[in-house]
């Protein structure tokens, strides 16, 4: 069978594991639909989605909740192109997808054939890497080539840095077996395994670490994006609490057991700049991928440490406060177990005689002295009221109080500010959060979470992009259907991305919550285009959509509220399990909104000063 | 002001005669918006389009119709990514689009901060050119080459081919000016006009033509896709008249007014072998872009001619029948209007001693031997029950003959192609006709438009895809607001592209007929895939939308048809001229429309065996 080599494509992905596919359909890309579609591993798991822009981001949305790679099919032409928004979010985001594009063989290319343009390296600088399969695979090295370059692409997803891995795949006719005919899979394809050690440091470098850590004086831990893991928390715990040192992180750091500071987006807004001089770190220890708050970057931008270690095993690492001093290849939580203490059990032999025998910590002025008040959130001591020094931890109870008390005040318009506090605090436990970028993002970081639920949060923060957040949420109720996934996002980000249900698989453990306030209401938030008469038309853009139609087209239950009645109301309904997916839909009035938000800004300022 | 040079981008642009700009929302584009926003030039021609994708398609659209270079502007990260599959289309439709992409400054790529991702020649292979606006523009130098490289680029997207052309700009803040502050274009920018000459070709070359042509035997020319005008239908029609030579247009080609041969997907599919040889050219001249029937191109490759001559004036040139021998760089019209006949009277003096002295046409067996009888429809002889050898015009003649009977049969069921048939013959004069991809664009290739009145006719057959219909014809209704704009589309491709219909621009010259069959109703049609167990699953892919909630959402009107009688009451009011955007929807059954299309196939074969 002429497309032998393309069906054992399947073949070797079920061996490396790979358990789910999204195919969008085509003419040009049927061995590979046939591939997939006749192999029993993927019975179930391959999902076909029109529309390859949402086919690509709901892959990336299983790949996110799995942890594993997903396999992208398209047939030749544009549809690759479409998967190109995507695939960039997996790039920077790091989530190994491998892209399979259907092509033209090579002589055809540019001859005007219908679905061709040049596919080869068709996502550049935002694919780890491209592969070219060979077009004729009977010759027994080019069969080798075919195989090998499946298994290099697979395992270059999952390389770290994850991420996209295109191979594009020419394909002659016949597409289609002879009726009857059987598609078989070649038992004896090669597997090439890639094996990830866990770097560990090398004593020498630990002591020089201990040794820079200890004569460092204030350290600040600040985590980016991940995905944590117990292994992380652990070990972040051990080394927060032996060192005294206060962790930063903001909501999609994805770090609730650690007793970290989250709501630094509140009261570095509100601190005049000679109370932010207090926590001013001198060496600042990062990790994970982008932060949300504008107010961290900036005052860590502002503040510059003298020094700043990022923790990353591989791949290009960001100088983003522009403090960068000195990049440590291993995995954070390898780092954080190995200079939990100023001990050197492990590690005393090696050190040699100039080690330091067990000193004792160094006074860590920075996060008080008191290592159970450093990451105890229970005893709150208000950073506006006391002349006590202001401290991570004490601003950042404070910020709790000064919440609370905010969003206690009476007559409050309704606004989506506070309907967001509502939703999240309605959340169940063990819900996957996606939160969609523009404001719902940023909303949610300064809310921060119910602290009594285990919530886990997703946001497409690679590039910020609000074209696949429907589309990623899908994925991810696709991919974990016994658990509650809940999607809160704007109306431009919603409607952009409505194609995300446009296909033939319920989600009944999908919530969206769609905050419509007719059009990009964060521009009204910032004060530029605040200012321009360019504002409503071609800023904010007024656009009139409700999703009720959408929720009738595509058979999802419809709650739209407007008041918090409506959605004190609603929301229980809305969010019990057995009800099946839904929308609810909270409209609010753009200048209510940020009118709204403009008082909360207003007394952050009044709170902290 | 630290944004004149971006604000000096409009200036330039209106001063090249570009009169359209559609842009999408952001922050980061803000100098660009306001740069077009405040040029008087732009006034209501600055059109706001929030999905990236339809923006761009809508562009497209526009500049098809304008026949002059389109404007986009859109924000830093993903958002430009979103106009690959539309730049990609016009890159092989040799479409004008300047793409103004918004970015980070080069220092901060790469530094996980929000909507960053690598955007230099951020097209790969489908832009002609990206250009990096300079980030910092105080110095002199740096002003030169941000005006020159803003002229370059626009010209560029026009010199043959033209194509779609990416100027990354840098952008720092602050992106607004300050309330009330006035932006001010200067007048003293730099322009560098670029005039395009008609080559001619020289005397020399003409002589040779001319030679070639006479000692060719049978000539056959073939028109691919592209935009007509007078110039070019005035040579052509005197090189067939004055050669006898038959001139084959796929719909797309746009030559109305050129009695040329249409229905070749008919007679090609149905004419036994034997009988296709007294059709093959010994040499072929061809032009224009790509074709639409597969029986022509099959059968070009086929015979493969030993002379194959295309005509275009400039870029890569492909070798769609594998026989092509000879590019000539020159306009087709200019080729035809040098060729047209034999006598030399204008480089009669610069031939030399050897030139042909007003020979008599030699005897072209090819098209008959009346020149009337080969341009001239009206006599319609039957290929099926004559004995006299099969040309190309008596085979189209039949072609026409075949469709009537065809069509004429009683007791048809409601079907997808009969009703196409009726929606295209219900088109006012004047029409511009956009053809969806998939079925939509080769029900019409076969079926021909109505010989009476004036249709210009638009496709995506740069890359054929689906994905941008809907906004290409959406931007051709914005820019001819005065003509009757009509697409004719599949269900998959509609709702594909919803998003076009997503913006706060009414069109109330367009009119959408869908033809919903539920799925990628082409996939029964094909002999392949409607063998396969996956048919229903996997290719057809069925979709359970109606246009219904789509025009609720968009106030276009509806007309729901499912029969052939409500097809007849609805059409004229659908296409009357005041009643405003209006979508039909035509309901078909899948299995209906393949057991009809089969049985035409059937009859084709029947009346041509």
């Amino acid at each position: 069978m002429n497309n032998q080599a393309v069906f054992n494509i399947a073949e070797i992905c079920a061996r490396h594991g790979i358990t789910d596919v999204v195919l969008s359909p085509g003419s040009r890309s049927a061995p590979l639909t046939l591939a997939f579609a006749r192999h029993p591993a993927y019975r179930g798991r391959l999902r076909v989605v029109p529309d390859e822009r949402a086919a690509a981001f709901i892959g990336l949305g299983i790949a996110q909740a799995t942890r594993r790679p997903v396999v992208l099919v398209c047939t030749s032409g544009t549809a690759g192109l479409n998967y190109a928004p995507a695939v960039a979010e997996a790039f920077f985001q790091q989530i190994p997808l491998l892209i399979l594009t259907a092509d033209r063989p090579p002589e055809w290319i540019d001859q005007l054939d219908g679905q061709t343009i040049r596919q080869r390296n068709l996502y550049g600088a935002h694919a780890k890497a491209a592969f070219d399969f060979p077009a004729d695979t009977t010759h027994p090295d080019a069969k080798w080539h075919a195989e090998r370059l499946i298994n290099e692409a697979i395992n270059l997803t999952q390389a770290g840095p994850a991420g996209p891995v295109q191979v594009n795949i020419p394909l002659r006719e016949p597409f289609y077996p002879k009726a009857g005919e059987e598609v078989v899979y070649e038992q004896d394809v090669k597997i090439i395994r890639e094996d990830q050690a866990n770097a560990v440091l090398p004593p020498a470098e630990i002591l020089d670490l201990r040794q820079q850590l200890r004569a460092a004086g204030r350290v600040l831990v600040v985590a980016g994006q991940q995905a944590g893991g117990p292994g992380l928390t652990a070990a972040l715990y051990d080394f927060a609490a032996a060192r005294r040192v206060p962790v930063v992180a903001d909501i999609i750091a994805n770090l609730r057991d650690v007793p970290a500071v989250h709501r630094q987006d509140i009261f570095l807004a509100g601190l005049p700049t000679e109370q932010k001089a207090a926590l001013q770190p001198d060496l600042l220890i990062t990790f994970g991928q982008s932060l949300i708050s504008k107010s961290l970057k900036l005052f860590l931008r502002d503040v510059a440490p003298a020094q700043h270690w990022h923790l990353q095993a591989t791949g290009p690492v960001a100088d983003t406060f522009r403090s960068l001093t000195r990049i440590v290849r291993v995995q954070p939580a390898a780092f954080f177990q190995q200079l939990a203490s100023f001990e050197t059990k492990d590690y005393g032999p090696a050190l040699g005689p100039g080690a330091p025998a067990a000193a004792p910590a160094a006074p860590d002025q920075h996060s008080g002295t008191d290592s159970s008040e450093a990451l105890d959130l229970g005893s709150i001591p208000s950073a506006t009221t006391t002349e006590t020094p202001v401290t991570w931890q004490r601003a950042d109870a404070a910020a709790a109080v000064f919440l609370e008390d905010f969003f206690a005040a009476e007559d409050q318009p309704f606004n989506e500010f506070s309907a967001f506090r509502h939703a999240l605090g309605a959340l169940a436990d063990g819900t996957a959060l996606h939160l969609a970028n523009s404001m719902a993002v940023r909303y949610a970081n300064i809310l921060g979470l119910p602290t009594d639920r285990q919530i886990e949060v997703f946001a497409n923060r690679g590039t910020s992009g609000i074209d696949g957040c429907n589309s990623t949420a899908v994925g991810g109720a696709l991919a974990q259907p016994a658990r509650p996934v809940v999607l809160l996002t704007g109306d431009v980000a919603f409607f952009y991305d409505r194609n995300a249900f446009w296909h033939n698989y319920p989600v009944p453990n999908l919530r969206v919550v769609v905050f419509n306030n007719h059009g990009g209401g964060i521009f009204r938030m910032i004060e530029g285009p605040r200012q321009q008469p360019e504002l409503e038309e071609f800023f904010e853009t007024h656009q009139a959509l409700t999703a009720e139609n959408l929720c009738r087209d595509f058979q999802l239950r419809y709650f739209p509220v407007a008041s918090f009645d409506e959605l004190a109301a609603a929301l229980p309904v809305f969010f019990a399990p057995e009800g099946g997916a839904a929308v609810l839909e909270v409209f609010t009035d753009s200048q209510a909104n940020a009118a709204f938000f403009e008082d909360y800004r207003a007394a952050v300022k009044t709170a902290f000063s």
